[in-house]
């Protein structure tokens, strides 16, 4: 298997993008961005679908489904032009954050760091390779809690596309293979509580699926 | 070589301390942490001692010499009274940070990740195997620009100390074998400029040399 592959046991970094999708951004009554911006979780928060999401006491930890795409080739200030060369493949995952924790920290301007690094914050499907996805932006995204839809939205909503992530990212560092990047979260957010079911699903534009994920909490 | 000690190579974070020697939160006018806070750094920012640390276009870069930690058991929920089993060693590091954006990013509540991430903004020194340091907490850090000395400060001026800080990041996320830990930089943080020369001194309680480290910007 290759490094890509096997992403969640030999990936060094994942780069999550912040607020990409305009009807998220609203809904947290964020700023719309000007241009992308990135926060990094530890790859110890990794968790396979059919496994648990811990949330600590005292947390409110919503879930934020995302396209997540994963390095093959890796490389330094990426022309996007060149971007789809440097990925190998995809995976459906869930950037689950510490909401009431990160508007804390937001209001003091600390780091995010804590608030969307815990240990299983970051559900992760199979590896998908590239050739199974015509198009990365023609994608639907949605996640169910116990049965109720919570998000659903399509890919092409991106603000920042994919070929211009990898260009901001590669900017400031090093792309590795087996890197994993987070495309951001469509609308929908919210919390999970113990004991709920979560599913995702990754389909493409005539409605197959492509991928599913599901936790518990 | 353990993983440990070939923790540049095969490290797969670096968690860095924020505000944790007191004149250093005075001198950036921060409020003094309660607790401590943490932010990652990419494993890409590594530079060895010797090196060449880049100054992106626009960006002052800030020095901000600090001990490091190498994690050698890794551990989750580690008890202050275990956390020095964790520890395999030990390593002089420099915390560059593009002190521009990072101001920029406060205001705004954004992530800290890309003023602390840019390649080559972890400068960092030989391997120091745990034997040869008696007391972590009763060591010297000095950083001088062209012969110039910048910083110079004992690590006994840690606000929050090691078994504290293990405590406290593995509460929150998995410690594997060959992270690194970032422990705080004194006083007398300040920008480097392109041509300068940097070197930075570890040095015990009799003033003898543990670890040097230098690099050219
Ligand atoms: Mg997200
Ligand atoms: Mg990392
Ligand atoms: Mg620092």
């Amino acid at each position: 298997m290759s490094v890509a592959a096997a992403f969640v046991r030999s990936g060094r970094k994942i780069v999550a993008i912040g607020r990409n999708y305009a009807d998220h951004v609203m809904e947290l009554n964020n700023a719309m961005p000007k241009e992308p911006f990135f926060f990094l979780k530890p790859t110890t928060s990794y968790v396979p679908s059919g496994g648990r999401v811990e949330i600590p006491r005292g947390i409110v930890a919503h879930h934020e489904v995302e396209l997540g795409l994963v390095i093959g080739k890796g490389g330094r200030d990426i022309k996007q032009a060149d971007a789809e060369q440097h990925i190998a493949g995809y995976a459906l995952a869930v950037d689950m954050t510490a909401r009431n924790l990160q508007d804390q920290v937001k209001k003091k301007g600390l780091p995010w760091s804590a608030a969307k690094g815990f240990d299983t914050f970051t559900p992760i499907g199979s590896y998908i390779p590239k050739s199974s996805i015509l198009d990365p932006h023609n994608l639907n995204l949605s996640l169910k809690i116990n049965g109720a839809v919570k998000q659903d939205g399509p890919t092409s909503d991106m603000i920042f596309r994919i070929p211009r992530l990898l260009e901001h990212i590669s900017s400031i560092m090093t792309l590795e293979e087996g890197d994993l990047i987070l495309t951001g979260t469509p609308s929908g957010v919210g919390p999970v509580a113990p004991g709920d079911h979560v599913e995702c699903s990754l389909t493409d534009a005539e409605g197959k699926e492509l991928s599913a994920l599901d936790f518990t909490a």
